[in-house]
């Protein structure tokens, strides 16, 4: 027997509608690529975007096709989102970071139709034109002026088709299982994959990411975006500030210390969600300046590991909260937070701090699960490592076009790839990889935790750790070390800087010092590469064992 | 094209799964009907509801099956919801404040299959067991000893049911839109009606409701929900405080000020639900015992209009906030907050008054229109009176059974039998209800502004405003006054004391001195009783112009 409640389908184009009819003098700031700030309302977006729809509507724009986004945050570049979702078009965030090659596959992967580009990737767009033939159309966020002197045959101004469209487009009245989003990973291995967000999921992760636990954003904040849209939907921030009337201020393409610190204060700025290097950024920035953050109360840090300094300078010089988060494109993104709960509350701050440093527990609606590599769930004593697999609404449950095949284990579970602990307070801690976890004699030792630490020693430069075959124990870890400019090191020094700090069994059988660590194009250490250099590397204790 | 997210069916039983897996140990509290506290946590309580839904299951239980309860507030009676709504039964709660025979109407209506009371009610029970023949067994939240005590012949005993199961019972695997609880409307006019909730609808409603500017609920909250369980489900505070990890405390059957004021001290409230009734016996109490609030931050009020007076004196006096709610058995219940703005939190307390006494504002995924009798929407101006219509996930789309046929209007929206106004800055405010408001001239007068006014001068006990009929005006206000004892009054003195608090053309055409203001059941003016006793009266504007 169903219930007897209205059918009322949990679309996107809602939250836009909800904010323009409660919200609608609400402010929304940017930073234009062209420099100066520009402002705009809710209500002003939501008149827009419905022009954009009609615009796409007229390029003969369908329910499921491709409309990418190449842009920075603005408001402009929501209203692109809203048109596109709002008649059931799928909106494709493309990374600009993104080397050619890769954006070039995304885009003809993904068949996008048209690109809305801000003008700071015209020269990536007239030099790779030819080499996306999905794509018909090209819409600059820009005026005609500027749009006719991009040196861009056929692009469109955006400004033109929102002066030359009525605002009455119909928005929503499909399933709320309609796509909405597609966003791809970043992929270290094989090509990157599309994870495809639908309403549903984008609406429930927005109610989900309200919770005073969780964003708990207030029509009382004024938020600044510095994630980006093309980064797993801004952390849903473009949801969820219209959805509950939140000032939005967005920092186009200037996420320096000084952009950031002028916007966080000119606009009274009192909540913020970036990556930690974003914050280090604006940290140094500070101290340089002796500057002060006058309205700022929290921030949410993801996307990697939040270093302490981090937390510690907010807290102790600023007065800032700092929420740690784990999440990533797969799950929407939001998993996990550092929320304290009541009992970590009450213990002196330092006693905090281990908790800080851990990506914390999920809300309602994400299932975590730690298993070993049988599937079997490990204990949650803070200690067992295990595979994190996850489950929820908001949850991928496979690849567009079904890149990757089957993605969920027999119980509906999404493997994250990453290695994690969860303590007996909840608190998940992700300790490394799947792929560069090192598994020693059946136990697994961390590399990141291992690099972390050795990375923290005076003549550190950067750290790696890989594990290396091992005849006894499968693999055992192996530290390379990329010193400072002039420094020299021992192994001796470094082995003796981590006794004490890891297990005894974690200790790295050998050190070598390298002139170059590689990175990836994230910037995160690229240990693929790293271990293809160091195929059959012989450690001494494996030769020791073989004589 | 659909979304590629995993499906992930919005079930309550989701929520204390997740309360039992990451909140574990937080304590739920209960005054047991018997006297003494009772402790124990959401771990506990899931436990427990486990082996209830094995002894339900045992009772032939299917899913859709009514099975009712009949209980104050208690860990006892939510761990009786979830064991009944895990399996896909239908929750039925009866309010015990009714008539017998509209109970006994209810429960026929409903084929309820089984009860769960309190022994609290175990008169109600005895004196119309032979009337419910669809009722199979009744279980009384007892002991074996208490159960064999109550001369209530093949009544069972829940905690031999605990503890004769085991706690394995499978729950959820169906799909959301299955029914989940059953809430009757009081029914002024004709027989209650049912409200059949699914478990999608209460899933968003949770999810709504926990937002910061909704009721907020967090990790740290202790909240004491004193509006029943079969009061539109706690006002949803049984999963919404699992969902978070909130330690939640249960009055049982005491809601008088004394043993309100003791729970809120002893057990470090924070946050508490309850009609405006309630309130005011605790701030009378509190002001004869010159007791204190030391914990508690927070009160949302609704059910009906909040008077100024509650607002101050929890303002003043106690240092807590009051957020004045509106909503309705079929919406779930919670439709609009007064949390206020920006900019009416910016003014001086004074001027945040007029904002604090309307219902305020929806939250995302509650929809309001305002339209006169015609249909046509309304301004929103603070004075255009309209019919108050709403649409939502969590909004009745037909009664139970089709009692009441179609119920909603042609764009899909519920009409709530309010009037009410909207004003520029989306607070909304209660006026009356649509079958009292007095339509003079093509313009609607308020009968609940009149009689509040006139029921604060200080002869009046009581006072009721209807409409009589009126030959050129269709309808004009007759006031009714019920003096306090030993008082004598004119028709001047009232009309003198309403002049320059109402507009001119909302002056009362006659006032009338009765002996007695019938209330209904609810305590509420019992206006339909009234309009018959006065059907035909003459009013002397009538009489002037027919000579």
């Amino acid at each position: 027997m169903h219930g007897l409640m209205q059918d009322w389908p949990l679309t996107v184009d809602k939250i836009l509608d909800h904010a323009a009819t409660w919200h609608h003098g609400r402010e929304v700031v940017t930073r234009s690529v062209e420099g100066p700030i520009v402002r705009t309302t809710w209500g002003g977006i939501h008149e827009r975007a419905k022009r954009l729809s009609n615009a796409l509507l007229g390029f003969g724009i369908q329910p499921g096709d491709r409309v990418a986004t190449l842009a920075w945050n603005s408001g402009r570049h929501i209203e692109a989102w809203y048109a596109i979702m709002g008649i059931g078009a799928v909106c494709h965030t493309l990374n600009p970071r993104l080397f050619a090659d890769q954006l070039c596959y995304i885009i003809n992967h993904a068949q996008d139709r048209i690109i809305f580009a801000d003008v700071t990737f015209l020269p990536f767009l007239v030099e790779n034109r030819e080499r996306l033939p999905s794509v018909e159309r090209i819409i600059l966020f820009a005026d005609a002026d500027q749009t006719a002197a991009a040196g861009l045959p056929g692009a469109l101004s955006s400004e033109t088709l929102i002066d030359t469209h009525a605002a009455d487009a119909v928005w929503g009245g499909f399933d709320e299982k309609t796509a909405c989003g597609l966003c791809y990973t970043s992929g270290t291995t094989g090509n990157p994959k599309g994870v495809l967000y639908s309403h549903r999921s984008n609406f429930i992760h927005t109610l989900s990411t309200l919770q005073s636990d969780v964003m708990g954003l207030s029509i009382n904040d004024t938020v600044l975006a510095v994630v980006p849209m093309f980064h797993a939907n801004a952390w849903g921030l473009t949801f969820s500030c219209p959805a509950v009337g939140a000032r939005l201020v967005m920092p186009g393409a200037k996420m320096d210390g000084a952009s950031i610190h002028e916007l966080l204060e000119t606009e009274k700025v009192t909540f913020s969600a970036a990556v930690p290097t974003v914050w280090q950024m604006l940290l140094a920035h500070m101290r340089e300046t002796k500057g002060t953050l006058t309205t700022l109360k929290r921030v949410v840090i993801g996307g990697s590991a939040v270093p302490e300094a981090i937390i510690r300078a907010f807290h102790d010089d600023y007065g800032v909260e700092v929420v740690h988060a784990w999440g990533m494109t797969e799950t929407s993104p939001l998993g996990t937070l550092s929320t304290p709960t009541p009992e970590i509350s009450a213990l002196p701050f330092d006693d905090q701090m281990p908790f800080k440093l851990k990506q914390g527990r999920p809300p309602l609606g994400m299932q975590l699960k730690l298993t070993d590599d049988a599937g079997n769930p490990q204990p949650r004593d803070g200690m067992a490592f295990g595979r994190l697999k996850v489950r929820g609404p908001y949850v991928a449950g496979s690849y567009f076009k079904g890149d990757g095949g089957e993605i969920l284990d027999e119980e509906g579970y999404f493997d994250t790839g990453d290695v994690a602990t969860i303590d007996h307070t909840g608190f998940m801690q992700i300790t490394d990889r799947a792929k560069d976890v090192i598994k020693s004699g059946g136990e697994w030792i961390s590399s990141i935790e291992i690099e972390n630490i050795a990375a923290g020693h005076p003549k550190a430069l950067l750290a790696a750790v890989i594990g290396v075959t091992h005849p006894k124990w499968d693999e055992r870890p192996l530290l390379l070390v990329k010193l400072k400019e002039g420094e020299t090191g021992t192994a001796a020094e470094f082995l003796g800087f981590l006794d004490g700090k890891i297990a005894k069994w974690w200790m790295p059988d050998d050190v070598v010092f390298v002139d170059d660590i590689p990175l990836g194009a994230t910037g995160k250490i690229d240990k693929k590469l790293i271990r293809q250099r160091f195929e059959g590397y012989l450690l001494p204790s494996a030769t020791a064992r073989r004589i």
